[in-house]
């Protein structure tokens, strides 16, 4: 098992890369507007600055960061979700989309999470992957994928992907119309936040107790 | 305590508010576009179907929808919710906001949820209400509202409203950034949604067993 | 009766609350991003820049700006319009709505007026308040608002407000769909502008004299 | 002088123009969205309807609307606005801008007016205008404008154009941001809106009495 | 050598993915607008009706469309494009991406096409890939991809991928920022437009002669 | 005949007009947003800084720019494009349209070229112009216009413009949906790219040899 401050440096880790200090995905208006990752310490906007234009060079539009399968040991979720941002790939600023690979440990799981700012369309690459999202009215909407096989998670609805296969690592190449998605996992904003959710407003939202609060947030690396 | 059918109903009723056919908020293209309420219902688009602007009438434009406080002893949390939609107002229709009058009865809660098409801005009108949203970094940010004090929550990202008052109703109106905001508790989404999400998933994300998992189903009117 | 110069502090304190140097609402490209106050004095965007999103805390999202009555007296017309702001409420940036209270004296008016970026949401709550826009065809478009009845603007349509009542004020509050909404009184834009507009184009669009024209503006604090 | 009929003709004649039932200006979604003029009458959208794709011919995106000078005497005030919309120039339909001309008898105005959904940059071609806009805090750009000279009005801000020449008409073409940019002109809105807007409204914005207001009105037509 | 009537069927097949009556890309105003495939023969919008939301079920957010190599020898190019549509994955609708795979022969190339309404971010999946896009000053930015890298090609802009590898095919996948994101091959609509371009626009644009554009035309299946 | 150097500055220098660091067009968020013309060196966003808007004068909104005919000698076509720029008429920036003079020689063109940020609506003032565009279907529309007929090219898409008198200039003008549309001549930027595209690249895309590449480079200016 964990212990909690590794499951809370996942958590940091996972989401730092989610959302940096500045990062837009405006209609591009001009051709392209290469993230300045040195300039956005001390000055800070809706998106990132961007270099002066004549500094571009091809390697600005190019990334290697999803080749390598990301380490799904390090939460107690068993997955990993690496994306293209404006810090690996300062090009996709003002491009409005993102790409992201995710692996997920045999019996793994993406746990229930949405993207505030992003759609998603995910394909399946190796693996037997369940997939579904849960609508606003509470219908759930669900697909079991196999290799080639896409599927659609709309606008910030929460939704999960659940590796079936018990033996093999499942792999997810997604798209999403974002150039940063943002992720909240509902499990994890609710009982690890910090500083944590006052009580009542846990034991009410999920009808539990105090003990059951103590449980889950400890379980979950608090 | 609420049977499970009351409860579903709740929930139903609460979220059929949320979600209806078409609703839109893109720009205004016109200086209005009533929603058409009849035609709605064979034809479905992003947003709805507007009237003939010759019909419209200055009742398109108004509504008193807000102006009775909303029942909220019928759910386990102690709340309601009331919005202006395309449905009471269709003059609203592609003007791109919503108000919304929030009930919470005494020690009731707002549980945490998220909009996924908008930000909002509450203003406290009666009662001491604790509000707060979780950043995707898992960061809190909650402060204590007095009449006449307002807060934002970002878009899309979980955030709750609890009335601190154990004797008194608390009263706050809304403004949010969409015609049609849509609401996801995120209890009621993993553990309450139609099809049920899978055991595996729901054990996974909140280090749970299958009998928390049925006692919070039930208890949450499952 | 006022002077002229108290006329014209009001029309730019008035105003003042309704352009500063730059309030964005875009997209939400990131969770928030809490405007600087400090930094806008020496670079300006079209929209405000933010401050280092480590720094931000709970206060930077919370505002008691709304919780005083407005001053209605300091104007010929009798009302006062209290926003937030980027100013008093700086994480509203990129968030894309406004809040507003609207004092409204004894008979007092909220001259035919415009909102260059924003639709609004008004609701009554104290008072009885007569309120109507014009579309760009002239149909008037009214109705007779009671606490807690609700009424449509229309997106930079000129509307009103006018308190029925001789003895008491009236208040209401309302939503708009953008950060800075921005307001044009059209009788103060056209008599009251600096410099002033032509006298033959006054002449025309209005189909007065000189003598008329000089007299307005005197009225309205010139 | 012009008959009050005569005048309200001119006045709906001329914001016919400016408000038809559908015009979208949102992001085009294909290459173009043919307007569909038949079609509209029974089906209306915050956009026009189009055409099926396969049926569109070269004709649907050309148009000779613009290349005859508008009557400028059949109102008080010595202008024409002709545009390109989705009526006379249906391939415009999606597209998100309108080509307008505007004709200015001799020492005529286009009266002080604002485009609700449009910023506009026109470009005199004959004669001498003096052009100028009011923005929110009050202040009046200004320029005089010679064949070949550009100037811009920011969006929904009151602006209007007066031929300087007492013996020669002006000519000015304008691009606007909008397909359906609409007309609001402030003096019209004011006082011959149908119906009328209250007396005390108009007594308590500008500050003038009953007399003033049925000689205005009628003068403008009423 | 390909015949030109299979030349111009692979274009017309091609194209016909990436034009079809009407999808939208908007923000989604409700939690999903699934694509009525039937309906839309006889009504037209700039964007795709919906279905009943009742009727929504989980296969409209599914597809197996990109599961299979695509047939690269129909064309002189030796590529193969295929893309989530709203035809073959309805619930993409109104989500504002597209998912494609490129399957390019062993020395096959996409030729150079710009996307009119999306940037594109393509991951590298088998082979060894050339890419690269020029900007509007002319400048070409270029980079040689290996499995696991990826590439962004700014909106709009023209831009190419050439397989380097003479014995192997190449398979790429990518995320486009429009759910109809339109393809315009440079010389195929320049020399294999229907009707023809002029002559003389050619022979201008390329310094070419007229055998120079009939051989081209020739060659590319006219 | 042109040397490949004057050919190659008129091609960086036409272009240059295009893209400029940094021009948005996003909504204006306050009323203006003038250009900083000075700023911009040292900080680059996706779109232009503003100066203070203290400083605005109403020069800020005017421009000459489009007063003079372009020189169309400085290139093979015999065309020259003038635009509204922020950095011409800084006060345009924000304001999301651009307006443009098209002077074309005597059967001069302007070669096929798509601006990937901007639909266009272009109206003849002098001349006989053929105008078309081609649709991504491949499909060609085309109209010959005379003095006062107006054409739209849809946004992104590939379309000319041909001065059919062989004796006398032409004179378009043209409103453009984007402050900063940018161009990409088919031509130019498949055979005039820095550095050039790939020869297989070439071959294969317009089916020609390398002795075809090369000459048609040359007369290109290469």
């Amino acid at each position: 098992m964990k212990s909690s401050s590794t499951i809370l440096q996942f958590f940091l880790f996972y989401l730092s890369l989610l959302l940096s200090p500045a990062k837009p995905d405006p209609h591009p208006l001009q051709d392209f507007c290469v993230a300045d990752r040195k300039t956005h310490r001390s000055f800070f906007v809706n998106g990132a600055p961007c270099i002066n234009p004549n500094s571009t060079v091809s390697a600005h539009f190019a990334t290697s960061a999803l080749s390598k399968p990301g380490k799904t040991s390090g939460n107690p979720f068993g997955f990993n979700v690496t994306l293209t941002t404006t810090a690996n790939l300062p090009g996709l600023n003002t491009m409005g989309l993102t790409m992201a690979r995710v692996d997920i440990a045999a019996n793994g799981i993406v746990p229930p999470h949405s993207h505030p700012r992003a759609s998603e369309v995910t394909i399946c690459l190796e693996g037997t992957v369940l997939v579904g999202f849960v609508d606003t009215l509470g219908r759930l909407f669900t697909q079991q994928l196999r290799p080639g096989d896409s599927f659609v998670f709309p606008k910030a609805l929460i939704h999960f992907l659940y590796n079936l296969d018990s033996l093999k690592p499942a792999l997810s190449l997604s798209g999403l119309s974002s150039q940063n998605p943002g992720a909240q996992i509902a499990s994890m904003a609710t009982f690890r936040s910090d500083p944590p959710l006052p009580n009542e407003v846990l034991r009410a939202a999920f009808q539990i107790n105090e003990n059951d609060i103590s449980r889950i947030r400890r379980n979950l690396g608090g």
